[in-house]
């Protein structure tokens, strides 16, 4: 990894975990309840979403801190996301970044509740931030439709239909444009909102998140594949032992390089557009593509 | 009933559904997915809460139609909780108002991404409502508030962490308080922050909705004793033969009724301090007090 995004990644990763641990914190609620939030919550991950956020504001040379608070609210979402995905109606996964699931430590019915009120939360923290009325309402309704039936939810719902039976190129596309890539392009669109870009640069922006989140799922396939569980901190191979629809069960591997190398290709080009130095979010985009984990 | 309230319930409960539905229809999601959290929403219900946004905008003579789309959001969310309440791993239920519930039907997956969707909606139409943005952010605010883990999901936490044992009547006050008091407070407070009311005024109706709120549950509690399963369209003695905190179980049926008294009494003082007419909202208090369903 480069040094300018390792020293970026580095310097903003406990920023944006304090952020949302505090968030959580604050509020008053039930002990119990807490605790299962704030489990999954410190369960790890990447962070990819928030440093996302926090990046594009870094290309326009604006203040990080209210992209800390948008960070953490896209975070709790995708975190919701994992807890229910993860529950035995659903996945049925008892392990998730080598740590138990939440239901396996707090029981389903506390770990369904615990992604209710992180979903219902993100909304109101939103809602409570410094910023316009008119801002915060924006990020509002961006999120609502990223992280909605529209969006996100939908899409999980097309996946879950998809593993009945084989899916065309076309559908597999749509699955990971909206369960991944629409709180992906939140990510980056909500910081355009926040460094107050023109709708120019938004579209832009957008174009590169695109691009973006379908090269990050098609690497995901690709790791199934290539790398080892050691590496990737879950079971290898899973994908092609459940007969997945995935690129490479659908192009070949070769195949699936090839798009993931396209995408990673339009992203780049995508920010020619943009006035500002972009080093950052293309450093972002090879991260993406070459990352092992 | 009263021949106003009666007349005011029957012209706009069909409203609210009808808006309800359509906000729903036009969302662009996969079709089980929408199929899923319209069936919920047209299971019928006594549409409480959307009403009394609705009476609230009355006695101040405002235009109806903003506290629609609020009560179709209010609902929305009703509907949620009820669609997780009854999963297998919560209350287990298989019947609500007569009708297989949600997983019955769609199975627990989509049951719960169909809630989760639902829950997610209800901030995207606030933020989309053609209102100032200072009213839309205010309303976000206060349902996330109401909704979450410092309103209903809190107070659901609670209540299941109180079937373990027999509450003390603070403790049950203080389930009720937040597991249906909160939303119902939104759906008055809702109304007043529509109706561009005072800052007195909404505190004062706050007040009562407190009370309504209380009063609700005792009545249910009184019914679930005194109603027969043909009159509740639900099984009549069900607290009584789980052994459940109830305010009869607390305080005698006598002494629940006590309560209720006191409650209701609380909710029709408060609204002396009111400068408008205010025999809209002293007849739904009777309606909720005398109620046999």
């Amino acid at each position: 990894m480069n040094e300018q995004l390792k020293h970026f990644i580095q310097s903003n990763t406990p920023q944006v975990e304090a952020e949302m641990f505090a968030l959580v914190e604050k509020i008053d609620a039930p002990t119990h309840l807490k605790e299962s939030m704030l489990y999954s919550l410190k369960a790890g991950g990447k962070r990819i979403r928030p440093l996302f956020v926090l990046a594009v504001l870094e290309i326009y040379g604006k203040d990080l801190k209210a992209g800390l608070t948008v960070g953490a609210v896209i975070e709790m979402i995708h975190t919701y996301s994992l807890i229910h995905d993860d529950l035995p109606s659903m996945d049925n996964d008892d392990f998730r970044r080598g740590k138990p699931t939440n239901h396996k430590v707090f029981g389903d019915a506390l770990a369904t509740l615990a992604g209710d009120a992180l979903n219902t939360l993100a909304f109101g923290i939103l809602a409570r931030m410094d910023l316009s009325a008119e801002q915060r309402i924006e990020l509002v309704n961006l999120l609502s439709v990223a992280a909605g039936a529209e969006g996100m939810v939908g899409g999980q719902v097309l996946d879950m239909e998809g593993e009945q039976r084989q899916l065309s190129l076309t559908e597999l596309e749509h699955v990971h444009v909206n369960k991944t890539g629409a709180l992906l392009r939140f990510s980056i669109e909500s910081g355009a909102v926040l460094a107050n870009a023109s709708q120019e640069d938004r579209a832009t922006l957008k174009e590169y998140a695109h691009h973006i989140g379908l090269a990050f799922q098609i690497q995901d396939d690709i790791l199934d594949i290539e790398g080892t569980t050691e590496e990737l901190g879950k079971t290898a191979g899973k994908d092609v032992a459940s007969d997945k629809s995935t690129y490479p069960a659908l192009l070949t591997l070769a195949g699936a390089k090839e798009k993931l190398a396209d995408h990673y290709q339009l992203a780049i080009a995508a920010l020619d557009n943009l006035q500002v130095d972009v080093s950052l979010l293309r450093e972002f985009a090879a991260y993406i593509v070459h990352r092992k984990n």
